[in-house]
This record gives structure tokens, C-alpha cells and sequence, in this order.
């Protein structure tokens, strides 16, 4: 299908060649998903011949095996790649002139590479913005995955409030969870797992470590998981304790209503920029917009940093089956730190979330039930 | 250092300004570490003014911390970062016209967008090599934190041993180092930690699953930690089981002779081809060259993917204080799959290791004991 979509979008913009590059649009055309490290891993599309799959040596049965309807060809670590792919599309076609690449991945040392091997072509087209349109819209399927993903991380929340204990550290809380996720099967989360105690949530880039649990705090859990490719992200700020403070109380609040007024007011139609504001609006007239610096929410699919980005001034206009996380927060340095999130889709009528862990400020207690 | 080494190279070069977003330059010139995902986090180095660190707002504080010397200018998600970064570049120099780029990682896009704000620029000069170049040497600090990744790989290859037993499966195993690290504060591995069982082990791409674990097969452990930013790697193939097959044991000798004979062969001097071919001749010998299907080894620093690559063909000299990896291995699919890799740093006249773990066909027995 997205092979269909872009073979006629070459013959719209008379391109001749389509060189993908980004692992993650290799696997979106081909569904042969690999990281290739530093080495060489492109699907090459042509208008009217059947498109390659090029590979490290080492991979070649098992592209073969999923990449339906490519050409796997081959390389060993000894060959220049670029040689050997170069012929094989010459073999192909003897001229090839317009190229359209992804300008958002290809280096300027690969494309320098090309040029050399291709001396006539010219790289005026940009693939990424047509590729980024369509991994924009998930389809059934990719939505079930995520759905699955989205399991996965409640399923993690949960096991991260079973360990809670004065005393714990950060770093023990994030290695239960990783440890029972995968003894049940799941192998990798989709970012790096954060657990913060405290007022190190309020570091927006804090790192767990080996901060002890006290009692009355909040903790912060921000994960996922990955699912036949595909991503979850969750956040959920537990108070553990008996009774929080009424500043505790009104910053969780407030961060609550803003994730449900956010949550709520999505719909096709709607510009990405307008729910930002929903939630702001909240936070800000509140008197603490300063300390929500960073936008509501993200894209998610086949990683955590996908389109559309819900953002201030972002004009894109949200429509059926695009996934993303809708997250505001507050954070104040030394103090506080809490965000509520979730990530979903959108729906013929509204927002549907994969992901469903209780958001009340006594939610950690019915997850102990 | 870095930075008076490069400052020379553009004097040299006649370089005005030199623009890094690789985050392991960053890191490697600002000591400043940071993954900023899709966001842009530059250094730009002058010949002779301050130079500048460009990051997130998010990261301010952080990058202000810890980048001394650096002018910190921090851009919000609402602004386009771009833009503040060329105004500030702009009030610095009103006119630059050379510019070195990371040819290896700026992408096409970011260059056109680069040229867009300095249209009388060039973009000729590739800092990319340079840089690797600087980086394949390590420092005594940088050769400090590896040793100290290693001493953590080993432990976890202990930690593995400690779980073997008939029916545990694949991922078990990985989520029980992983889960034991944790709790001692190593919060990090260097790249996707690999338990294999018996054929599974064969494929060079093969990922822990269900496989449950029988007598007398080998368990492959390939797994590294970071630490401070730098990485190890090690992979032992453990014998689990009383005694070794004939055929077991020639593969797994072949293998083990190879890894010594090339360990012992490294000294400044012998170019990178010779030492990959110093264990392939054996291997070769023997008959089963073609199952010894990837390099030797490859580099390492702050991550698996480094120079020098231990290939053949590379006429690279080796030279004192590189690092990295040796890793014969041969897999015969459906049936067998060794390799045994340590990693260590170029000496005065021979190697040092980073992992010690012992390479013997008993050493899981020993390591039990």
C-alpha cells in the first residue's frame, strides 16, 4: 500500500528513484525492520521495476524471508556498498536522473556518495515530508499493535506500584519493572524507562538513580513499550502516602484538568496548536504557564518522536487515526514535579487512548487493591 | 584539548567556523552529554571567540553546569531554533564564509537549511574525519571509565552463568542481569544484551526469546555496560552441560584460538587487515572460513560503532591507546554458533583487555564454582 502511494507520487513528480535510507521508512515500504548501525540499509523504489532491498550479508535470509515483493540484494563487510549497489541499479537502468531522498535522514556524505556513482542525477526532491504524511495516518493494523503497546505500559505502571516502599531507590523501581516485563515476554521498551522521586521529577531531564523513597512523595513513572515495532508512552505521578498537601493536591489537579480538558477537546479537525492551548490556557491562567515548558504532546508510531507535534503555533489540522501523546506538566526546581500522560488516536468523533491506568491523585492506592 | 586541536585545524584550513551536532562530538568537545532526539543540540567552535553550545531550553541549566568555557544559548520549542542559532552566530561574525560540517551525520536538509541563513557559505570542509581521528585515541580518563565499563560486563557475564538452568529461556536470563545490574547502580547497557541457546546462536541477527535451555548446549552472552559515556562489549559462548561433543569442542577451540592469536598479535604498529587476518587464516585453515561471516572487531568508545574497524583490507596502523573489540566466531546455521570477544586498548607493545572473564571451555564451571 505506501509503495502503491509513493510509486504515484514519482510519476506526479516525474522522479525516477526513491532512496530510503531511515530504517524506519525501510521497514514502513518493506516491512524488513533492522538497525543497521553504521552500516548501509536502503530500500530503492523505481516507477515501473521491482524495488531493492539492500542489505549487510549478514541479513540477507532474513530480509528475504519478510520483504514481499523487493529484490534483496547483498553486501559483505569487505565490498564497498556503494559500489555494489550502484550497479545493481545501473543494471537496472542505464539513466536515472531524479532522485528523491530523505533530506530529514540522508548525510551529506552519502549524498555526496551517490553523487559520484550517479554523476547526472540531480536530489531536488524531498521523500520525508511524504513519508511523514503517510506514517502520519496509522492503519488497523499498526493501531492494534499500538494498542497492544499501549497494554504493555499499563501493565508496567502497575508492577512499578507494586515495588513502592520507603526506601527504595529510583534505579531498583525501574529494573522490577523491566525485569517482570520481560519475564512476561516483553523485550524492549520503547525509551529509556524514567522513575523519579520527588522533587527530581521536577528536572525534565532527570535521570532515575539512588534517591530512597519517602513517604508523602510523589513518583513519577514516564514509559513504554515496543510492540511488533511499534511504540507506547505513559506518565503517571503516584502520590505515596496517606493524605498530600494542599500544594501537592492543587498542582496534581491542575495538571489533571489539563490533560482532561486536552483529552476531551480532541476531534478531527481541531489544529494541533489549538489543543496545545486548551491545556495551557488551564496551566497559565492558573498562574504556573512558566513552569509547563514543553509542548503538550507528540507523535508516536514506530518510535516516540513521530508527527504531529502538538505544539504552540503548529497549524496542522489533527485527523482520523494520527497517534499521539497528550502530557502537560508542571514543574518547579527543588519543589515538584508532576505530569499526567497519555497517547492515543483519533477517532471518527474524538480521542480513543491506548493507554488507561486510573489519572486521580488516588489512583496508586486502587492500583494496590 | 579537543577544542585547541581543532582550533588549529581550522587555522590550517582556513576554517572560520565549525558546526557539530553529532551529540558524541558535542559530548567529546563540551564534555556536555545529551540525546536530544529530534530537537537540535549543536557546538560551534570559532577560531577566536568563545565557543558556543546550543541546546533545548529544557537542558540550560544542565549544559550550563556542565560545558565550561562554552557560551550557552538555549532556544523553546516554540521558536525556530534555526533562527536564534543564525542570529546568534550573526552578532558574533557578520561575515563567515568556510564552514566544516559533519559530513557523516548532518543531513541533507539541515545543510540547506544552514545555507539558507549564510547563503555565502561553504560547505567544503568535512570535520567528520578529523574527529574520528581524535576520537579513535583515548585519553587516560576516557581508558579509566572503559576499564570500569568492563569490570560491569564481566560482572554481568557472572550474573548470567548464575541463572543457567535446564528450561530457563532466553530472555529470563537477559532480564535477570539486567534487573541484578540495576540494583548495583549500572543503569545502562552499551546495546541490546544477547543471550542465545544452542543453534539460536547461529544467526548473527538472532534475538533472545522463549527458547528454553537444555543440557549440553552453548549459551552465547554478548552484552556491554556504559559507564560515564563510554562503553565495553564482551561475548563469552558458555558450555552448559557436563561434556562437550567432538564436534562442540573443534568449534569452539578453532574459535578460542583465533581470539588468542589475534589478542596476542596486537601491537602500534600492525595495520587493522593484518590482525583481522591473523584470526581469519586460522579459522580459514581449518575449513570453516566462510561461517566466520563479519570483521574481526570494530572500535569502541562512547559506543560499539567506533574506529578502528579490525576488517580486512584495513590498512589502518594500529596505534597506542585505540580500542576495540575482538570477536571470531563461526555459525553454522541449524546447528552451532561460537564466538568469544573481549575488548581492550592498543599498549606500549602488545593489549590490555577491559573484560577478563575466562575464555575456556570450562570457564562457566569455573565461574560456578
Amino acid at each position: 500500500m505506501p509503495l502503491n502511494l509513493i510509486i504515484n507520487l514519482m510519476k506526479k513528480q516525474d522522479v525516477d528513484i526513491v532512496f530510503l535510507n531511515d530504517p524506519k521508512n525501510v521497514f514502513y515500504v518493506s516491512s524488513y525492520r533492522s538497525d543497521p548501525h553504521e552500516r548501509v540499509l536502503a530500500a530503492v523504489l523505481f516507477k515501473d521495476a521491482a524495488p531493492i532491498l539492500f542489505v549487510p550479508a549478514l541479513e540477507e535470509n532474513d530480509a528475504r524471508k519478510t520483504a514481499e515483493g523487493f529484490d534483496v540484494i547483498s553486501y559483505m563487510d569487505t565490498q564497498d556498498p556503494w559500489t555494489v549497489l550502484a550497479t545493481n541499479i545501473k543494471e537496472r537502468y542505464s539513466s536515472l536522473s531524479g532522485w528523491s531522498i530523505e533530506k530529514d535522514f540522508l548525510t551529506v556524505e552519502r549524498m555526496e556518495t551517490l553523487r559520484k556513482h550517479f554523476p547526472t542525477a540531480t536530489f531536488n526532491h524531498n521523500i520525508s515530508t511524504a513519508l511523514q504524511n503517510m506514517r502520519l495516518i496509522k492503519s488497523e493494523k499498526e493501531i492494534t499493535f499500538m494498542k497492544q503497546a499501549g497494554y504493555w505500559a499499563d501493565e508496567a505502571l502497575k508492577i512499578g506500584a507494586g515495588t513502592l516502599r520507603e526506601g527504595i531507590t529510583e534505579l531498583e523501581v525501574v529494573a522490577e519493572i523491566e525485569y517482570q516485563l520481560k519475564k512476561r515476554g516483553v523485550a524492549e521498551m520503547s525509551f529509556t524507562t524514567m522513575v523519579l522521586f520527588g522533587e527530581n521529577a521536577a528536572s525534565p531531564h532527570g535521570v532515575p538513580g539512588d534517591t530512597k523513597l519517602k513517604k508523602n512523595q510523589f513518583v513519577l513513572f514516564d514509559l513504554g513499550t515496543m510492540h511488533e515495532g511499534y511504540a507506547s508512552d505513559v506518565t503517571r505521578t503516584f502520590f505515596f502516602g496517606e493524605e498530600p498537601s494542599a500544594h501537592q493536591k492543587r498542582i496534581y489537579e491542575l495538571v489533571l484538568a489539563a490533560h482532561d480538558e486536552a483529552m476531551a477537546a480532541v476531534h478531527p479537525g481541531i489544529k494541533a496548536g489549538d489543543l496545545d492551548a486548551v491545556a495551557r490556557t488551564i496551566i497559565t491562567e492558573a498562574g504556573y504557564g512558566r513552569y509547563f515548558n514543553h509542548r503538550l504532546g507528540h507523535g508516536l508510531g514506530q518510535g516516540v518522536h513521530e508527527y504531529p507535534s502538538i505544539m504552540e503555533g503548529n497549524e496542522m489540522i489533527l485527523t482520523e487515526n494520527m497517534c499521539f501523546s497528550i502530557e502537560p506538566g508542571i514543574y518547579i526546581e527543588g519543589d515538584i514535579g508532576v505530569r499526567v500522560e497519555d497517547c492515543g488516536y483519533v477517532t471518527a468523533d474524538g480521542f480513543e487512548s491506548f493507554t488507561n491506568t486510573p489519572t486521580d491523585i488516588g489512583a496508586y492506592l486502587k492500583l494496590m487493591d
